[in-house]
């Protein structure tokens, strides 16, 4: 049977980036061209209002993705020509909707770099642009940045409880889409993890790709040493064997004994701790101490640092749906507020969701050992101490910042980490970094709220 | 400045389907063809071990995507050529790569249709096929339906929730990535939804298009009425104005008095049932009796049956990162198995993590009024009481199953949730659906695991 509609795998193409929008953006920007507003310069912040509990601190990721987004959006007339036939438009004059087909981001952008250390409360991302501009990319900002950035977070957090073994992302299956496999690589390797499974994510950014072997391989041969002693063969001196799909100390006996000598052993169910022991011994006593022990299976970087607390002989770990679907936490209240029009302080006094007006810049203080001691959070044409975090990424429509490779934002991610207060590295920090605002935004503040 | 590097928005393309995957499923593939297995028929099973807390059902979801991306996996040249330089691939007689350039997927695919409820152990779909091609493609497989199946599951509970006011997906900016967006509003409007806000996913999709305003619109105005008049000018009739920027009852106060009259007003933030209740008084004070309240801001399915229940006077609501995350549970333990392989089943014992061997057909009883009253696991060549759930929807490679249309899917869902038992659709439902495995299958089980 032949069927006569094509099944859709839901990618977008970079004709399709203009509408990766919500409707609303659209009804205002064609209400700014009709209430002759569409010339006004706005500043729009994005930041983020509270972090989820237990978490203290950010590792902003996705900017890169968020310009390749943002700097590709277009309107084609094919586009508009369905937008007319939507009930919110079909009433408007056809001049109306032709003012979105020329339409183009020609604003400019600041933005922390990727790989900082970053608070609530904090400008992550200013766009200075046209009204209508400004308000047309903040869906696809919002999205491109997110999750990223939550990802990094979660993924710095496991890096620290990991104390040096090295993590590897193997989480492409539980991500929410397949894209955000790709995304969930490149931040766990952004934030310090070694490698990832996800063979694409390997070729386009060059992170190191790693991988073991599934239960099939196993359950694909009648006995399990004979598919140990296949694989062995067939990658030697770097088979990874998988030992739990019968019984995992058995598995351990049989891979021990296999020639050519394996590189590690992976448990991926049990109880790590005494199971990781039990194969320690086994594996030494058949003189393979060089074998590694790696685990894998729902670990957090609770469970991580639990099993390197207890000093479990484990020497890495595989990682998975915790990390990718940031499962304590899958959401961040990242947001993206009007805060100036035309030199004009803006701002929203929303229970709980208050903003403050002007654009801003950040300023981070360290302490003489180099720490991070604090950050103030400034008017953008403000004088002020400390090193200012947001820097201009695009100009005009056109980036004039290259975006720096992986592995230097990999590096910025590290030496962050280690310029933070011990204290906000523990897994069960508050939130207490030391965020304030100038002593001149609380004035504009008071004084346009009427205070 | 010039930049010598372009940004790298992530989005894959067809022709990188083939890397979409995990690097062992790479190593295993060539092993298979090394080890003289290549041809062997294997069926694998994909199925959810059991559901997250508090969830009693699943809506499958995603099938569409996941079928149009396992026919377009390929493996061209420039892919082969990048894997020989891998390190597990490097040692490797260039042949074995090559049997990779062929590989394209010309199994059979069983699947239960999109719409329907299902749940925990029973097969979902199922892959028939040689084994390194059954073996390719389940990373994409797990990432196409898992989330889908998620948001539609979660939407399914919300729509329960709403008792028949309309629900809009509102959630594209906190999706993880950009295309969970597009995934979640397909998702939301299967399960039940009236609407999405993602304009990309009402044109690929043709799901209704919805929009309110964003509090960037109130604020680009001097005053709030101002706002609020030009764009009930604009969009007579239809505009949905945004209340709560500044004080939400004197809001929407405002909007009651505006020229022409609007369509409805939103609430985004406070105490929804309170401020609803105030904001409907004082719309029928002011003869605007029309005018309908909508309500967003972190609504989940409990918030929605507290506020239904509690007759707060609303008329739809706008759900977001509740859903787009499905923040309670954000993962499925779903899994994909080999079962059998050449006609010999094919199982596994790690603990917490037993499968079932043999290919299967999950038929489903219902009871005199129609309801669902148990569901049967047996074997594929079984014959069983009952409605077989698995179609075949691939064979040999080739969609022999048109895709039903989203609407169609719709209905489907409707009609299944219509058809479940009363309790299991309570917010806190116990999981006891009655799912059994038929007599062969545990002989079957027994027999090979030597019980």
């Amino acid at each position: 049977m032949m069927t006569t509609r094509e099944p859709v795998a839901l990618w977008p193409q970079e004709d399709d980036l203009g509408l990766m929008t919500d409707l609303y953006q659209l009804t205002m920007m064609v209400g700014y061209f009709r209430s002759g507003m569409a010339g006004r310069r706005a500043e729009f912040e994005l930041f983020v209002r509270r972090l989820p509990h237990g978490r203290a601190y950010m590792v902003l990721a996705g900017l890169e993705q968020a310009l390749a987004g943002v700097l590709a959006m277009r309107m084609s007339a094919d586009r508009i020509a369905w937008l007319r036939g939507l009930d919110a438009f079909k009433h408007l004059d056809s001049s109306l909707l032709d003012a979105l087909a020329d339409v183009r981001f020609e604003g400019d952008v600041w933005a922390i770099p990727e790989g900082t250390v970053v608070f609530p409360g904090e400008t992550l991302l200013r766009v200075s642009a046209p009204l209508p501009q400004a308000q047309w990319v903040e869906t696809y900002l919002l999205a491109a940045l997110g999750y990223p950035t939550l990802v990094a977070s979660k993924a710095a957090r496991m890096t620290t409880a990991a104390k040096g073994r090295p993590l590897y992302e193997f989480g492409a299956r539980r991500g929410h889409g397949p894209q955000a496999g790709l995304l969930a690589a490149r931040s766990a390797y952004l934030a310090g993890f070694a490698g990832t499974s996800l063979v694409e994510a390997g070729r386009r950014l060059e992170i190191p790709v790693v991988g073991t072997m599934g239960h099939s391989w196993i359950q694909a041969f009648d006995r399990e040493e004979q598919a140990f002693a296949a694989y062995a063969q067939i990658y030697p001196g770097s088979a990874t064997l998988l030992v739990d799909t019968y019984d995992v100390l058995e598995g351990v006996r049989k891979a021990a004994a296999i020639e050519p000598a394996i590189a590690a052993v992976r448990i991926d169910s049990g109880e790590l701790d005494s199971l990781a022991r039990a194969a320690r011994a086994i594996l030494d006593e058949h003189g393979r101490a060089g074998v590694k022990i790696l685990c894998s299976g729902d670990l957090d970087e609770t469970k991580i640092a639990r099993l390197v607390a207890a000093g479990a002989p484990i020497d890495g770990f595989g990682i998975g749906v915790e990390l990718v679907t940031s499962r304590d936490a899958p959401a961040l209240s990242m947001v993206y507020k009007l805060v100036e029009l035309e030199g004009q302080g803006k701002y929203k006094l929303s229970p709980g969701k208050r903003t403050y007006p002007m654009a801003k810049q950040v300023y981070r203080r360290r302490d003489p050992a180099g720490r991070f001691a604090g950050d103030l959070v400034a008017r953008a044409d403000e004088p002020a101490a400390g090193e200012p975090l947001l820097e201009r990424v695009v100009q005009g429509g056109r980036l004039v910042h290259e975006p720096p490779s992986l592995i230097r934002v990999r590096e910025r991610c590290r030496d962050q980490l280690a310029a933070l207060p011990d204290h906000l590295l523990a897994l069960d920090a508050a939130c207490d970094y030391p965020v304030v605002y100038s002593d001149q935004l609380e004035a504009d503040a008071r004084r346009l709220m009427g205070g």
